[in-house]
This record gives structure tokens, sequence and C-alpha cells, in this order.
């Protein structure tokens, strides 16, 4: 059995020793966690300037960019974050033990559905030593076991943090040990991926091509997002100041993060109204313009889009731009060429809002609203694993809820099935 | 693109369409499929006649068995017992646009949770012809489109029970034609499982060696049980006379089901006054004893168990007989050799119910009462596409609600995250 396997497996019995952990523990656990890296951030700083040191010869060589240095660095404010972060995480309702329902099936025979943790989750993420203690926050606050698997320029980082949570959780009688594990190399992750006997979940969280290479390479569920190309479609009923505000933020907040706009669909009607705002706005925030021929009528700096631009997420300041006769014709370009994420609609006209919500198949349809929103903190879940584009077990931001799923407790008094075939006892309709 | 990826394309274009289809139309539509099946049963009968005589040669070859051959006849109480099921799912409420919940999450800003279908769904299930009408009105009602694969023992039967399907949706007006499809031999299947860019779930009814195979060569998520090992656990406070009934229940009354029970534990401090009586019930019911040495002390005749009888589900009428000293080693062994199925704790002792359904990690935890209440239609949920073993999505018995997902709906007027950033609007806590 090898290393990753053997942890694997004390992982599974560690969740199983989890399944009667009290909320009381688990908040004890995570107020301890809290409290450990606050007392060292100092070692946890020293650890980050290693990162940082090698990141900068990475960096000089373009192997990583400018906004992935800074995502690695730790400075006192977002450590501050982290370590709040991980307080807010301890106060949320406790998603485990909840009895969904409780109903009689005959009479003397109960049944309830409860929520209970999955079991053991794999979560590979990106170089952010910031994600390794919500990820492990979450994980305790759901009862899950969980091994963790970060962006290798942030090794260093991750260990020292990571061990610091470990030592936290001697400290707590009755925690299961082995609920938290890491590991550090990508043959490690290959042999994560083949431990479907005890891990049951992998979430990926990073690159589309990560996402695909571990859906082609385990037998276990996965939860996540691919790729995030958001559209905005500007309906020919929409209010141009509204749509102006929202097309800017949704693409220049953050044009990096998965839930900014790349594609913005415009109604033939509305588009000489709108055009040379969005173009004057756009330009002001440095964005490059990609646009189909009727466009580049209005904006003839504009480069030519192609049928690839349509399937790509810029993850930057570059828009494609396309017009559209209908909304029945954007909803298709959607369904089409979106990666079912969020996809908003600029209008005031309520059956065009009624229609485009329920016809585009993405896990968040938006009105009048920057697609920058789809988010767990900003839905009010408290915390986010990561954002899902499944169509099964969580779509969108998934939050603690996502971590769970649910068992049936049936209670009998001695009861046969037989007495109910031969038509002696009947249940209840 | 092959035929299947074609069809699997349309399918997911019917899906689309799918989204606004009134639950008064699919009503019409599973009414008018329960009445063309009705008209058409001496097609039905005679398309079967052929399938049972193919099946007879299998059957004196002896690759099949006779309860297959069984399962594979259609009479006329199984035909009135298919249409009566159509008939109930037709009443049964909508599990689409479900609004879950429904909030605030900042001033002028609501989200909304609401249920919809997953998209496309492909079905394979085993020789059972009266499967198909089933499989395709839980489908409809839940709006998804399917594809249906069948044993292909029972081929003919399916492919006419699905013609006449194809055309009773003909007849109603705005149905989405390509929402029912079916697929024939096994390289249909590999196709299938190609098309994770059209489907979204595929739900294997079967052997574990299938559920095995379908896991390893596909992306697309996966929902079934691998195997249905299912144990009671005779508590030291277990009723006897309770015990004898329910076990002789959980493994006699139909055998062959995957809610069988196949291991028995028994505490050695109860061993002595159940023993005699189990040998001598499962003597009466022909059932086979697999005993370890402890229980061979009483029941000589037992043949001696392997580590392999743990792991057995036999669907037969064979018992695994094991002793264990503490309620603690019946969890472990249950935890360690079962199928997280459903398992049963008979007992008086509440505290040990309760332990024995906080640690047991299965579907379905029951307390006295026999394991072959697992099942869609005994809990109340109408009907079932199948149940399910696994940790995420769907668990236990799954029903319509297993068939659908959620979106989220947000609805601003014309919102952006950045005045959320600088401070000059906060979410509502």
């Amino acid at each position: 059995m090898s290393d990753v396997l053997e942890m694997a497996k004390n992982a599974r019995e560690a969740a199983i020793n989890a399944l009667q952990l009290s909320d009381d523990l688990k908040k004890n656990a995570l107020s301890n966690i809290a409290i450990s890296l606050e007392e060292n951030k100092t070692k946890i700083i020293e650890a980050n300037k290693i990162d940082l040191d090698l990141a900068k010869k990475l960096l000089f060589d373009e192997k990583i960019t400018q906004s992935a240095f800074n995502r690695l660095k730790l400075d006192e404010n977002k450590m501050r974050d982290m370590i709040q972060g991980i307080r807010d995480i301890i106060n949320l309702d406790s998603p485990v033990n909840k009895v969904l329902w409780s109903k009689q099936i005959a009479v003397g025979i109960t049944l309830k559905k409860i929520t209970c943790p999955i079991g053991v989750i794999g979560v590979i993420f990106e170089a952010r030593p910031d994600v390794i203690s919500q990820i492990t926050a979450l994980s305790i606050k759901s009862s899950n076991a969980v091994i963790l698997k970060g962006g290798s320029e942030a090794k260093n980082t991750n260990n020292q943090i990571f061990n610091i949570i470990v030592s936290a959780l001697k400290n707590i009688k009755d925690f299961p040990s082995n609920m938290v594990n890491i590991i550090n190399s990508r043959d490690d992750v290959n042999e994560m991926l083949k431990a479907d006997e005890f891990i049951n979940l992998i979430i990926p969280r990073g690159s589309n091509s990560l996402v695909k290479y571990i859906k082609s390479n385990t037998k276990i569920p996965v939860l996540g997002h691919s790729d995030g190309i958001c559209h905005i479609y500007i309906d020919e009923y929409a209010d141009i100041e509204k749509t102006i505000k929202v097309c800017m933020d949704s693409k220049c907040q953050y044009p990096a993060a998965c839930n900014s706009v790349e594609t913005i669909l415009i109604h033939e009607k509305i588009l000489p109204n709108i055009i040379n705002r969005l173009f004057s706005e756009f330009t002001k925030n440095q964005v490059k313009i990609i646009a189909d021929d009727n466009i580049i009528k209005y904006i003839p700096s504009a480069i030519k889009a192609s049928e690839d631009d349509w399937k790509t997420e810029y993850s930057d300041k570059i828009i494609s731009l396309k017009t559209v006769k209908t909304i029945n014709d954007a909803i298709t370009h959607i369904n089409k060429y979106g990666s079912g994420h969020t996809d908003c609609i600029m209008t005031e006209n309520n059956e065009n809002v009624e229609k485009f919500m329920m016809f585009v198949d993405s896990a968040g349809v938006y009105n009048n609203i920057s697609t920058r929103f789809a988010d767990g903190y900003r839905y009010g879940f408290g915390a986010e694993v990561g954002i899902s584009t499944n169509k099964t077990h969580a779509r969108g931001p998934v939050g603690l809820e996502g971590l769970t799923i649910y068992k049936y407790r049936l209670y009998g008094q001695g009861d046969i099935v037989d007495d109910f075939i031969n038509g002696s006892r009947e249940f209840i309709k």
C-alpha cells in the first residue's frame, strides 16, 4: 500500500470517528487553530518568504504571472483575513445531523432523512496559502476528513500552516487524528486519484486542464468548474446606465476571477444606443475589445472575433462583443458556448427575465446585476469551498451544505415486508 | 460524429426545450403513454414472446438463471402494474421549478434557489421490460431527456415499448422530440460513455462489475450501487421473536434483491439464546448457513466461513453468520465489509440504536425492521430510479428528487460588487 493510500485509509477511519463529533468540540478545535495561527504568524511569514524568493525566479523567467505572485504573498492583512475566515466558520450553523424530514411510512414505522458528512474529501487548490486554513475549517465544521494539495509554489507556507493546524488539533481531546492531511507532489495526487475505496469526493480548484485531467483519471466523483465563460446579454429593453455599470464591474472589478464576464451579447435594436458608451468605458478601463463585423462598424479599432473567441475564458482585460437578433439567439449562444457558470440579462422586461432564467442552463442566472456576485460569501453561505458547474450534487458556489450528504434512519418494531406484500398491512399514502 | 453522439447532442437540445414544459403538459404526455401501452398490449406481448423464445435457449444452456427468465416475462399482471406505475407517477408532485428558498442578500438584491432538471440522463438497466416505462415516466415527470439501454435479452420487448412511447409523445403538441431515446448494443454504451459534453448523469442498474466498468470508463457522473451487502446485527438486548421474524424476511422474502441481508452479526451474549431458533427457521426456509467457528459449535452442519464470505453478496438463499464481542465490533465489521447500502440493528436498547445509526456509514440504518424496506415505493417516493450507495448527490432509494438539481436566480437593479468592496454598501448578515 502506497503512503498516500495508507493516508487515505487512515483518513477514512478518522472520518468514521468524526461522525460523533459535537458541534461544540468542533468549535473548540477551530478556535484553537485560529489562536495557534495567530501565535505563530512569524513562522508562517518566514516560510512564505522562502516561497516568495523561489517564486521571484519563476516570475523573472515568466513561468508565473505577477498576479499569481501576488496571490502567493501572505502579508499582515491577508493573515488577519485568513484567521477571521476561520472564526466566521466557527459560528455558522452545523450542517450535519440535521433532520431534513421525518414521517410515518406505516403504522409504527418512522423514516427520518438526516444530514451527515460525505467522508473523506481530497481538495486540490491553487498556490494561495490563505486557502488551506479555509478548506480545513470547512472540512472540520462539516465533520469531513480532508487531504489537502496546494499549489507547489506555496509548498513551504502550506506545510508550515498545516503543521500549526495539526499541532492545534492534537490539544483537542477526542479529536480524531488523521482528519487533516497534506500531500505535496503530483505523484501523490495520482495516488490519491486511485484511492476510490477510501476517498469520496475530489474538489479540484484550478485550471480547466487540471479539472479535465482529474475527471479522466479517477473513479471518485469530482466537484468543480472547468471554465468560467460568463455572459451578459443586453436585451432591447435594457436600461443603458445600469448596463454600463454592470458590464464594467463584471469585466474590470477582478478580471482573473472565474465569475468575470467574457462575452457580451447585444440585441441589434439597442446596439446603436449603447455601443459608443461601452467602447469609451472599456477603453477608459484598458479593456481590449474583440467584436463581430456588425460591431466593428461602430468600433473600427476592435479586433475581429473568430469562432474560438466565443469559447475562450480570457481571465484578463479582454472582452468579446457579439450582436444578436433576438433573446432566443442570445440564449442559444450561451447554452452552446457558455460553461454553465453565471450569465446575466440586462433588461427591464419581466417576460424576458423569466424566459432567460428558465432557458439559460447555468448555475447562476442573473438579472441587472454583476456576474461577480457569484460567490459563496456574497450568497451568504459564510464561505465557499469552490464554485461548481456540475449538474449533480452541488451547483454554483458550494458552501458547507455541499460537503454533506444524508442517510435514512428507519425505526420499526419487528416489521417485515411480507406483511405488506400479502396485504395484511398497508403503507400510509 | 457517431450516431450515439448525435443522439446525445439532440437529447441535450430536447432537454433545453423541456425546461419550459408545464406539469400539465407532462401529465398529458404520461397519460397518453399509459393509454397507448394499454391499447397495444398484444403487440408488446408478441414482442415479449420473441424474447422469451430466444431466452429459453439461454436458459437451457444455463447462460441465464430461471429468475432472470422470470423477470423477462411480461404477463397480464405485470403489464397492468407497469401501466399503473406510469399513472402513479403522473400524480406525484412536480419536482422541478420549486423555490427551495428565497432571500435578500443586500437591499434590493434577491437570491432564489430553484429546482430544475439535470439535463440528459443515460440509464442502463437489467432485462426487465417493465422497467423501461417506469424510467421513461420518471424522466419525463422531471423534465430530463433520457437515453435508455435495457438488458439485451429484452431487446424486442423494449424496442416495441419504446416505439409505442415515442408514437404517444408525437401526439403531444410542443413536446420536444428526442426526449426519449434508446440504444441497443454494448458498442452504443461505450459511445454513450464518451458523450460527457451532452450527457449529465449515467445510472447503471445491474451487476457490480457493470457499475465498476462504467465508473472506470467515463467522465460523466455515475449514480448507482455496486454491491448490496446488507447486515443485521443482533445486539445483546435484541427481542428474540422480532429478530427471528426480521431475519427471515430480510433473507427469504426475495433473496435476489440488493436489499436482502447477506451477513448476520450476533452478540456473543445472546448467541446461546437465539442460534438454535435461527438454525431451525433458516433450515425450514432452505437457507444454506455459512458460519464462524464459534457458531459451528452450535450448528455443526454449517459451512466454515472464509474471509471472502464477509465480502460476498450471495443474492441467494445463503446466509453468513458471525459472532461479535461488542456493538463496536459489529459497527467496525459493517463499515469494513459492507457496501453502505442498508444495515439493521435488532435491539431494545435506545443508546445502542443511536450508536449504531450514528457510526454505521450506510445509506440506510435500521432498527428492528427488515432490510427489505429499502425501496423507493416503501419510502413513499412513488417510484424509484434505483438505489444509490454514492456519498454525493443522492443516497439510498432515488426517486424524482434525485433526478433534479437547482439553479440560483439573482435579481438586482444594476448592482455592482465594487460598491461592496469599497464599503459603500453591505450584505445582509
